[in-house]
């Protein structure tokens, strides 16, 4: 199945340059971008889609998220985070069934392809049932089955049997999720570090968070910095670090000593949850790998990336007092090929290449909110918002065009939503 | 003419309380809401407006604004604040025409009424143009023809003629809008203070916006805090501040001892411009009316003012490390209710009541990125967008009806502010 993009004005980053092409044509066969240039040629039944004025961009990649929190949305409001987790997300997560999961992550997944997210970096429980949903509905994931000191072998094994379920599955791959070293004690963050090694995984952890967070691995692992605990064990993996808010300018220096260690920038949870505003500019400037996340919507509220780049570039201009810090194009960086880079999966996704999967979205800067276009990066990052997003291609395969998605019907997933979060808060 | 908006939940808040109704009847008649009950009969000539299922909430109100700026989006990306007033803005300014002004009037006119935002606080030049704008488009401006040193009698006469001119206007309003202490003598203040006195105006000021902006008020008022010129002269009338960004924990609580001054807070622009956070969260413990504004799109990007109240929701629990910091109705209050008490409007708008003028917005939750409901305030709040809102209603006319938009051509629009900025670039 052949497929072409006309008329596209392009942007692509890869790591050393910014990139802005007007007027190509980018043509897909089956999953792959196999060609990009000026008035590309084809058969009269290859589909065409039509970009002319259009920005054609990398799909959006999320590096932390729990995307079947979509129904704790908004229970946040005036609790404190331990409150909160105790009173509220805890007893209604004891209650959900893997039909449960299975919905709340297809409203997710809606929730991704129209905000213009192709690739989901996750991290909860019943696996399968997460999987079943992005893979019905197109999305690209990388999970895992968490990885914590409350069995940890069974968890191990588990996660085993997931990466031979599912390795023919070309949307799906795995990592080592590891919850946090604040749950995971020493011997079992060595264990699961062996694990990845032995089975070629990333690992993916919670890290400095918040403050307590932090006291608490000083104490658990006996060290001065939760950085000790990075240089001790890992050193050999390439390693996702969820949230790395609490960090010092001096700790910053040290990660950068690391290799392979990305960061998932996750700021809107960030502030909801009262953590603070990571040192993003600092991390940038020690060419950190710093990747974009929303985290769960329990706190984050939602999956919009485009919001996540907003807040972003916007937060550290505010909190360092300096305008020029994060231009734009960094930005989208972040939200693009950092986040393949971090996943793995730099070779297949994270910009528009020939050979690269086809991972697009089109979006329309056509609106009174974005009119008149100074800046293309800036006016994405600023102003374009999820809805602005109107077809998504993920693999080849369009799961959204023209704002219509390909799945079950969107109000009866509303629907199952809803039942499900008044059941388990009764 | 009559109007009955069927079955909506309403949303609206007085100082006191906070309000949520669900399937109530809203009758307006004219400009007016007359009664707001259930299941309200009417003849079968009156236009009906089914709102089953969405939120009925008051038209937003926007406290400080260039609105004319619409064409200066995203011009400052990587530029700190002076060098993109002198290298960009200023000599663009220069070259703007009366009908330029209109045209990039329109523009937001038209943003506003596509975001919700029924009343704009604005503060610019070529007034006439400007309210020719909101006017033919139906927004509900307060403005004013900015009060500087340059040229102060002059543009105190233009005032008085403005006032007026638009006397029989009730879209129209005026506030005496002293751009700035550090572009306004002490004398001049003092008479500007005095026209506003004489013609029962409040005033509207750009206060405290940056450190440098301090400084120079501490030098030419000879004062050891801007807040004693504020003591000395703004005592006897209403004033908006807009900004208030850098003032210390105890310059609050003294500005919390005057009557009538309300806080227009920008964080977008604040943070944009590397200005910082202003302290809201003190503001509100010292009972200080605080209000929202967008800024002008040149440091602002847009006037989505569901947008500034996520990120001011947000910024205060992330800088003060409090997740129950500023819960939702409390922003609400701010974009609705405390905005048009800062205005001297508060018996006409910022709340669905009996007796106020019919400035209504229907927003629709129906969405993936807002569903399921779990918290009404928070879900508007932290995700509702300008792109949620359905039905626009100034006044008692209907703006917009089902995101259409009734208006000269949004395309065309866009083309003569495109044009407007290749020009003045050139």
């Amino acid at each position: 199945m052949k497929m072409l993009i006309k008329n596209a004005n392009v942007i692509s980053m890869d790591q050393k340059r910014e990139k802005y092409e007007e007027n190509v044509d980018i043509l897909i066969n089956n999953n792959i971008i196999e060609k990009i240039g000026k008035n590309i040629q084809v058969e009269s039944d290859v589909k065409i889609i039509d970009a002319t004025g259009k920005i054609v961009m990398p799909g959006l990649i999320n590096t932390h998220a729990h995307i079947s929190m979509s129904i704790f949305r908004e229970t946040l409001d005036g609790y404190g985070l331990q409150q909160w987790l105790e009173e509220k997300i805890w007893p209604m997560e004891d209650k959900l069934t893997n039909e449960d999961i299975y919905y709340a992550t297809y409203l997710s997944c809606i929730e991704m392809i129209k905000t213009g997210c192709t690739t989901i970096n996750d991290m909860y429980f019943m696996t399968d049932d997460i999987i079943k949903a992005t893979t019905e509905t197109g999305v690209r994931i990388q999970t895992t089955r968490t990885l914590m000191s409350n069995n940890p072998e069974e968890r191990l094994e588990d996660l085993k049997r997931l990466i031979d379920k599912y390795k023919n599955n070309e949307l799906v791959s795995f990592n080592a999720g590891i919850h946090g070293l604040y749950t995971t004690n020493e011997d079992d963050t060595k264990k699961f570090i062996e694990f990845a090694k032995e089975n070629n995984l990333l690992a993916h952890i919670h890290f400095c968070e918040n403050s307590k967070e932090v006291e608490d691995i000083k104490k658990d692992y006996n060290v001065n910095s939760p950085v000790d605990v990075l240089k001790k064990y890992f050193t050999e993996i390439p390693t996702i670090l969820a949230h790395a808010v609490k960090l010092t300018k001096k700790e910053i220096e040290e990660l950068a000593t690391l290799k392979n260690i990305s960061v998932s920038h996750c700021p809107v949870s960030n502030l909801k949850l009262g953590c603070g505003v990571a040192k993003i500019q600092e991390m940038v400037e020690q060419n950190i790998n710093v990747t974009l996340g929303t985290d769960g919507q329990g706190s984050g509220s939602n999956l919009d990336m485009f919001e996540t780049m907003k807040f972003t570039a916007l937060l550290q201009k505010g909190i360092n007092e300096n305008p020029k810090d994060l231009p734009a194009y960094e930005v989208i960086k972040m939200a693009t090929i950092n986040g393949a880079k971090a996943l793995g999966l730099e070779k297949n996704i994270g910009s528009i290449e020939e050979g690269k999967c086809a991972d697009i979205i089109i979006v329309n800067l056509d609106t009174s909110v974005t009119k008149p276009i100074n800046n293309i990066f800036a006016d994405i990052v600023y102003n374009a918002k999820g809805t602005n997003v109107e077809t998504t291609i993920i693999n080849g395969k369009i799961v959204m065009e023209n704002r219509m998605i390909n799945c079950l019907n969107e109000g009866e997933i509303y629907d199952k939503c809803e039942k499900i979060i008044k059941r388990i808060t009764m």
